[in-house]
């Protein structure tokens, strides 16, 4: 994975002083090193049955869709309030300081979907677990989680506990 | 293109009335239609010399990188204040009431790129235009812009004038 951590920019002090903040752009730059990422973060589900893709916006939006295309599988995006137009679930999480919402299309999934979760970033887990929670609440089931990178310090995977959760690249 | 105008959704006073949204979720939940609009839209540009994708937050990033992967070229995302983490090129452009910003990694492009942008939606062209300047500030060269749809009555290819638009659907 020496070739995908040297697409990673440490940003230091973003976004607020003492974060070191990892940048993907690099990667979504390189489209040797983007395709890498994008089948790695596929090979586990390989033959499994998996019936969606859902990514979190935005950046989840660019892995997601990549492998859902790859998969020739469905991409279900999950949003922040008031971006998807039509009937929505939404579920609130906490975040460091106040909340966050995220919301999905009622239509988007059924309830025979096994869904697989992707995201570029793996921190505390809280927009993950909140998405899990999107899924289920449309009666799908999470088949399992993918991210680029973890931030193994922040305890993401822990909150995750219950779920298959795959990470391509560890800080 | 009645296959993929089929998959558009009509959302009725969204995000305020006497507005008709058009929902692009249905086409990207259909692996099918996804793939012949991303085929459609990258057409014009096969054979052309274009070295760079750019995409605009947060739907761009679907068809955006979906381009890209397809052509083989970088992915660059053109977002919302604050959220490159790297250092950026700004531009605020007037919306309807009030304006917004859109920002751009400096280092995303250099001055000899030709750059196909892509976005979901041409309404009234005010973030394409913005788009534009962004990767003009950098140097490049904007080659054309694409978008899955466009709508004709409120007159963004006049605001994006001097450059070559496709747009795959017209309402």
């Amino acid at each position: 994975m020496q070739r995908l951590h040297a697409k990673i920019r440490d940003i230091p002090d973003f976004p607020k002083p003492g974060i070191i903040f990892k940048d993907v752009t690099p990667l979504v730059k390189d489209p040797a090193a983007l395709r890498l990422s994008v089948h790695q973060l596929l090979h586990p589900f390989l033959g499994r049955e998996i019936t969606a893709i859902a990514g979190m916006e935005a950046r989840g939006f660019i892995f997601g869709s990549l492998v859902a295309w790859e998969l020739g599988l469905p991409f279900v995006p999950l949003r922040k309030p008031g971006k998807l137009p039509y009937d929505v679930q939404s579920v609130s999480y906490d975040l460091e300081y106040g909340s966050a919402m995220l919301e999905i299309h009622i239509d988007s999934l059924d309830s025979g979907d096994r869904v697989l979760l992707i995201d570029d970033l793996l921190a505390t887990g809280g927009t993950a677990k909140a998405s899990c929670e999107l899924i289920e609440k449309l009666g799908a089931k999470v088949e399992a989680i993918a991210f680029v990178i973890e931030l193994d310090a922040l305890g993401g995977r822990d909150k995750l506990h219950g779920y298959e959760v795959h990470s391509l690249l560890h800080y």
